[in-house]
């Protein structure tokens, strides 16, 4: 049975491709572009990431949340908050419904390729800033995805009800080339190390006590 | 408070345009564009209903579509089959998770605009053929669409259990001008009154016992 991953080239969906191919070999690969600060780092790990796993990445262009949508996430937004994840400031960052957006224009594609499944790595972390992370949304989502669709798709939501910090571990434990990955909002070469993102980065490797080999801007 | 109405210039959402334009006048329209065979006859109709009510409309480029998905409603797909609606061969007219797509793009856009409320017209005469037409899609897809947003966006349906009989006697109720709105597959200047969305608009208006003014290439 096949399976679409929504592949972003960050930690979380890193490890949600290799997870899923422990058990299930065909998968294919979806790539958003969408006009973030950080989208062309991201897609360049994503290909990366997707070389090292044998699988193939198609790259979506959604050109109208850059154009019409407004976060600070994207190239045209405001600067991006330093500080926690979970600050009330990250909230700027959002773009709005991105994850329904997504999963939908997934669901679509998969029905045209023939997948049966399609998967993404949103996780319990994410829930306190992204409303289209909690299980609030992808419950129903999950819903409306299968109902919706004529071959009656599954949402995969395998991380839903885990932290980064157990991410970390489970990417450890299945030799995910984590380093590999990209998470900074930013998007220069380097992870920056103070933005949102990347606080949670290094305190989930710190609290899995795994290695971290990113390199950042700023360590500590 | 504002009201997003996922416009395509068919029968359908003009009407319903119409119809919740009568309690909320604060009202902004999206359009989308996927490559159909059909979709530079349904804008110039959506541009003329759009203007008749005085509203704006925004047009959303979804190139994707056209480049990857599958169907023969898209201009690079195979010919429109003839016959009625409901027929097992309009299966091939299905753009896998169309309605998905466009309301959660439509949701994401409506909080970047402070919209409270998107619409989109869907109704009963749609479920036999379209599953992202069926309530089994669009209840679960509403709740996603409440909790997967910063403002808990509200989906209106107000046509979901009604037939397009019903839809023609609302429109005539209420004076929308229904020759403006274009429905047929074919995409030509007249509508060839032989595919299944002419074949379901011409029994509406028999049904409805309201005169019918589009001008179609084949009568009866």
């Amino acid at each position: 049975m096949k399976t679409l991953v929504v592949l972003s080239g960050g930690l979380d969906s890193s490890v949600m491709l290799a997870h899923i191919m422990r058990e299930n070999k065909t998968v294919e690969c979806l790539f958003f572009w969408y006009g973030s600060k950080h989208n062309e780092r991201e897609y360049q790990a994503a290909l990366k990431i997707a070389a090292h796993y044998g699988v193939s990445i198609k790259k979506i262009d959604l050109d109208f949340i850059s154009e019409n949508f407004e976060s600070d996430l994207l190239l045209k937004g405001g600067s991006i908050p330093k500080g926690h994840y979970e600050d009330e400031s990250m909230k700027k960052t959002v773009v709005p419904f991105r994850n329904g957006i997504m999963l939908s224009i997934a669901a679509g594609y998969a029905e045209s390729i023939d997948a049966k499944q399609i998967a993404i790595g949103s996780h319990f972390g994410d829930h306190a800033i992204y409303p289209d992370c909690r299980r609030a949304f992808t419950a129903p989502m999950e819903q409306a995805i299968y109902h919706g669709t004529e071959n009656n798709i599954r949402l995969l939501t395998p991380f839903g009800d885990l932290t980064k910090k157990d991410i970390v571990k489970i990417g450890d434990d299945i030799n995910v080339p984590m380093f590999m990955t990209y998470s900074c909002y930013e998007g220069r070469e380097r992870h920056c190390g103070e933005c949102g993102t990347c606080v949670e980065r290094k305190e989930a490797f710190i609290l899995a006590g795994v290695k971290d080999q990113t390199r950042y801007e700023k360590k500590s």
